[in-house]
C-alpha cells in the first residue's frame, strides 16, 4: 500500500510532472525522502523558496503544470510571492508544505517555525488568497482530496495548497471507498450552441473582423485549437502584450503587438476600427492595453474565456473554452479580411560612438532568435524591447506582464530549462532585477544546463526612473556589482562570460556564445537611459498607468 | 502641512528611525520620494525584499525599532517570511506599503501587482495574521491611526502594517479633531500588588533559586531592570538558547546556558533542583528547552510576562513588565545563593591532520570575540556551536532560534551594521543558508561597512543531514559556489577574502580580518559532518523534537 505522499506524487508524476522543486526543510523531510526515493522523480533543490516557485512557474509554462514543495513557516512564507504570480497568470503549481505531525499541532507544541502562539493554521489561511483550492492530506482523505485538488488545478489552471502532517505522510492511505469518479468539465448543451451561433452570426456579418488570442487559450491548452481558427476564418490576427508569441509570429495573417495607442499605431487603428474583434482568453489590463489607450466598445467584441462566452453585451456561461473552440474550427466561415504586416524591429542602428543603444539592442537580439528557442524576459525596460521583436517559428516568449514580479526571470528561466534540457533558454534581464534572485544561475550549472544569459546593465533601475518623479532619486540606485565574475564564484567554471560596451562587442559576444559548448553570462553596459520605445512612452503616459 | 506620509515618516524618526529598508517599486513611489527628500532619513535600498525583512529585523535588534517599505503585491509578498520572523520574535517593524491610487482600488482596476480580479484588499488580509495592527492611511485618519499603530508596535514589539493608496499619501494631513491622547501602558494597581508580594513571597523561602532572564524583558527595554535585580538578589542565572547574552556573560553569577537535558549538564541539575526559578520574560520553546528535555513543574517557576505574572499557577492579569521589575529591583531581598560558574568552550583543540573541526572552530571563535562585538548567528549547526561559547562583556549574540528561518543572517548582520556603523559585527553562517541571500553582501560596501563574514562549508545543509532520515539524500546537496570569489564578483572590491582548510590556515585568517583595515570574508572548509555537539544531540532526539 503506497502512503499518502507516495499516492500524492505518483498522481501528479501521471500528469506529467518529472521535476520537484524546491528547498529542504525539516517538517517537509517526508516529502523530499518520498521524491528522491522515487525511481520517476528528481528533486531539484533551490537556493531559496521563492526562486523555487519562480522555477516552477517557469517550469509550468513549458510542461502546463509543476510541483513545488517547502517546509512550514519560513518556507512557505517565502514562496509566496512566487505563487501568487502564478495565480495571476493561470500557472497551476501544486504546492507540496510539510508540515508538523498531527500531535504537535493538536497539543498546540511551541516548536521552531511558529508564530510562538501554538497556531497551526494561520500560514494555511494566509495560503488559501492564492490558491484555488486547498487541503490538508491525511491517510483517510487522501485520494478523494488528491483528485479534488488536480481537477481544481486543471480547471482553473491556479495553484493548490497541499499540506502534510509529517506523520500522516507516511502513513498507508486508506483505501478508495465511495470515492466518485470527477466528470471531466462539460459546457452546458443549451448555452454552448446558443454561445457559437452568436459569435457565427457575429463574423458572418462583420465587413472587418480581427483574431485577438490571449494567455488564457494558451494556459488552457487550446493552442492548436487557436491556430486551427486562424487558419479556418483567414483572419488577421494581433496579440496583446502578456500573449506575445501564444501563436506563431511567422504566420502570413499575424500583425503585430496590438498595445492601444502607444506603440504600433498601424495595428492599432485597424484592430479598432474591426467591426468584429474575436478575443480568445484576452483581458485587459494595464500593460496590456497600453495604460489603457485601447478603446473598443462592447459591440466589437467576442470574448471566449474559460468557462463563459461574451458578445458584445450578451454573456453565455457555463461554456468550457476548449469545445467552444472545437465548434469554431468546424463552423467558422473563411473570411480571408485583409490585415496589415508584421514589422519587425528592423537593423539594428550603431550610433558613431559605437555604444550599445536600444536601437542597436533589440533589433540585434531579433536576429539572432531562432526557431525553437525559450526566451525569458524580465519585467522592465527589457521586455518592453523585446515585446516588439518578431519571433521565428515556435521560438516562445515568456514574461510575466501582469504580476510583474521583478526577480522572476533568472529562476523562471532555470525552470524552463528543467523541463526543456535540450532546447536553447535564452534570459534577457535587467541588472537591477537580476540582484534579486542572481544566486540560481549556480544552478544551470549544477544540472548541466547551458542557457544564454543577458544582463542589461543600466546602472540602476531603468524603468523605475523612466516612471517616478526624480529619475535620479537614490532609491533607483544599485550595488555596482561585477557581474561578468558572478558565474564563476556561483561555481558556472567552464562559461562564456564577457562584459561589452559597445556594439562591436555585443555583436563579438552574440556569436561567441552561439558558437561556444558552455552557458553564456553576457553583461551588456548601456547608457542609463537607454530604454526601449515602449519604457520611453510608458514614462510618458503615467498618468492614465496610475490614475483613474 | 505636511503630507500623510511625512507627517508618518515624522513620527517613526521621533521613536529612533533613522533609515528605511526597502526595494523601491512604482506603487511606492512617494514613500521612496519622501524618504529620499527628508532630512532626517536615509534610504537603503536592499537587493530584494526578503532580504530588506530581515536586515530591517536585524536593526530592530540594535535599534528597537526599524522600518521597511516595499511595493504592492510582488514587494509585500516577499518581505513576509521576513515580517513573520520579526513577529516571533517580538521585534517591532513598521512595514509601510505603496498601494495603488484609492480611485484605481475603487474602480476595480484591471493594473499590474494585482491578481488580476480587481481585489485590492487581498495582501492586505494576509498581513495582518503577521501583523499585531494594520491600517490604511487616508488624509482623514492619518494622525489618529499613526498613533494607535505606533502604540501597538511599542505595547507588543510587532510588526504594523501601514498601507498608503499612492494619492492619499501625498495630500495633507486633515488637522488633529478628537484625537485623545494615549495613555502610557499602566498595570491595574491592585494586581501589581498582589504579583510583586507573591513574587517576595516565594523569593523569600526559596531555599536555593535562580533566574532565568528571557528574550522578551531585552525587546521590551527591560535589559538594566534586570541587570539590576540580579545584582540586587545575588542570585545566579542561566539563559537560555533564544536568550543568550541579553544580559552579561561576564557577570561572577552567570551560569551558562540551560538547555534542558541536552547540553550543559551541570547547568540543567541546577536548575531543575531550584525551589524557585524566577524567569523573566523566557519561554520554554522546543530549541529552548533542549529539544523538550527540560523539566520544571510549575510550583518551582516564576514568569514575568510581558502583560502578566505567572507565580506557580496562579496568574495576576494586566501587569506591565517593567512596572514589577522597577518594584523588584527596590523590594528584592539579597539571597546571594550560590551557583556555578560558567564554563566557556576552552582551548581550541587541534587534531593531527590539521584539519578544521569544530571542537577548534568555536572555541577559537569564542576566543575572537571583543566586548562590544555584534555577532549575528545563523540558524543551524553555527548557531548552536556559538550558543555555549561565553561571551564578553557588552557583547551582543542575535540568532534567530524560535522562527529559525535560513537565510536570515547575512541581511541581517547588514541591518545590524547600518544600526551600528562603528561597531564590529561578525556574521557566522553556514554556506547552505549563505546561498538563499548572499547577493546581500554587496550591500556593506556599497555602504561603506566593514563586517567579518565567515562562512562555513561542509558541503551541505549539515542540520538537514543531521535531522533526516537518510543524512546523504540529494536534497540536502547544495550547488558548489566559490565562495572566497563572491564578494569580488559583488563589487565589494577591497575585502580580505580566502578560504580556509586548515587550523593554521583559519587562525591567521582570523588574524589577518582583524588587523586589516577592510571588511574581511572567510570561507572555512570543514568535513561534511564536523558538527557542534548540540547538533549531534539533536540528531539523536529527533523522537522527542518532532513528535507528542
Amino acid at each position: 500500500m503506497k502512503t499518502v505522499i507516495e499516492y500524492v506524487l505518483d498522481r501528479l508524476h501521471m500528469l506529467g510532472i518529472n521535476e520537484v522543486f524546491g528547498v529542504a526543510g525539516d517538517y517537509a523531510f517526508p516529502i523530499e525522502d518520498a521524491v528522491c526515493e522515487s525511481k520517476t522523480l528528481r528533486w531539484i533543490g533551490n537556493c531559496n523558496e521563492l526562486n523555487a516557485a519562480y522555477a516552477a512557474d517557469g517550469y509550468a509554462r513549458i510542461k502546463g503544470i509543476a510541483a513545488l514543495s517547502t517546509t512550514f513557516g519560513v518556507g512557505e512564507l517565502s514562496a509566496l510571492n512566487g505563487l501568487a504570480g502564478s495565480y495571476a497568470e493561470h500557472l497551476p503549481v501544486f504546492h507540496l508544505v510539510g508540515m508538523p505531525a498531527s500531535g504537535v499541532q493538536k497539543s498546540h507544541r511551541l516548536v521552531h517555525h511558529t508564530l510562538g502562539d501554538g497556531d497551526f493554521e494561520v500560514f494555511y489561511k494566509m495560503s488559501q488568497h492564492l490558491s484555488c483550492a486547498h487541503g490538508i492530506l491525511t491517510p483517510e482523505n487522501c485520494i478523494d482530496e488528491t483528485e479534488r485538488l488536480i481537477a481544481a488545478a486543471l480547471k482553473e489552471r491556479r495553484p493548490v495548497y497541499m499540506g502534510f502532517p509529517s506523520d500522516y505522510a507516511v502513513m498507508p492511505v486508506m483505501t478508495k471507498s465511495q470515492h466518485e469518479k470527477r466528470i471531466p468539465l462539460k459546457s452546458d448543451d443549451q448555452s454552448l450552441k446558443a454561445a457559437v451561433n452568436a459569435i457565427l452570426d457575429k463574423l458572418s456579418v462583420s465587413q472587418k473582423a480581427c483574431i485577438i488570442p490571449g494567455i488564457l487559450s494558451a494556459r488552457l491548452g487550446c493552442s492548436d485549437n487557436v491556430q486551427a481558427i486562424i487558419d479556418k476564418t483567414g483572419l488577421p490576427y494581433a496579440t496583446m502584450f502578456m500573449d506575445k508569441g501564444i501563436v506563431s509570429e511567422s504566420n502570413p495573417t499575424y500583425m503585430g503587438i496590438y498595445n492601444g495607442k502607444l506603440m504600433n499605431a498601424q495595428v492599432g487603428e485597424f484592430v479598432e476600427s474591426c467591426d468584429c474583434i474575436l478575443g480568445i482568453g484576452a483581458v485587459l489590463t494595464d500593460f496590456n492595453s497600453g495604460s489603457f489607450t485601447a478603446s473598443v466598445s462592447p459591440e466589437q467584441r467576442i470574448n471566449i474565456l474559460a468557462d463563459h462566452v461574451k458578445v458584445g453585451s450578451a454573456i453565455y456561461p457555463n461554456v468550457v473554452m476548449k469545445e467552444v473552440l472545437e465548434k469554431l474550427q468546424t463552423l467558422a466561415p473563411s473570411l480571408q479580411h485583409k490585415g496589415i504586416k508584421a514589422q519587425g524591429l528592423g537593423e539594428p542602428r550603431k550610433e558613431a560612438n559605437g555604444q550599445i543603444t536600444a536601437q542597436y539592442l533589440y533589433p540585434r537580439l531579433e536576429q539572432m532568435f531562432k526557431a525553437q528557442d525559450i526566451i525569458v524576459a524580465e519585467t522592465g525596460t527589457a521586455s518592453m524591447g523585446l515585446g516588439f521583436a518578431l519571433l521565428p517559428k515556435d521560438a516562445q516568449f515568456h514574461n510575466q506582464t501582469l504580476w510583474g514580479s521583478i526577480g522572476w526571470a533568472t529562476p523562471a528561466a532555470f525552470g524552463a530549462a528543467i523541463a526543456a534540457p535540450n532546447t536553447r533558454v535564452i534570459l534577457v534581464t535587467g541588472e537591477g532585477s537580476h540582484q534579486l534572485t542572481a544566486q540560481e544561475i549556480s544552478q544551470f550549472a549544477r544540472f548541466g544546463l547551458k542557457p544564454i544569459v543577458l544582463v542589461l546593465n543600466n546602472d540602476g533601475y531603468l524603468i523605475e526612473r523612466l516612471l517616478c518623479k526624480e529619475p535620479e532619486a537614490y532609491y533607483n540606485d544599485l550595488p555596482q556589482w561585477n557581474y561578468a565574475q558572478l558565474p564563476a564564484a556561483l561555481g558556472c567554471d567552464d562559461w562564456f562570460c564577457q562584459t561589452v560596451t559597445t556594439c562591436d562587442e555585443l555583436d563579438a559576444a552574440i556569436k561567441q556564445a552561439e558558437i561556444t559548448d558552455s552557458a553564456a553570462y553576457i553583461e551588456i553596459v548601456m547608457d542609463r537611459y537607454a530604454a526601449s520605445d515602449l519604457a520611453k512612452k510608458l514614462g510618458k503616459s503615467v498618468a492614465s498607468l496610475y490614475s483613474f
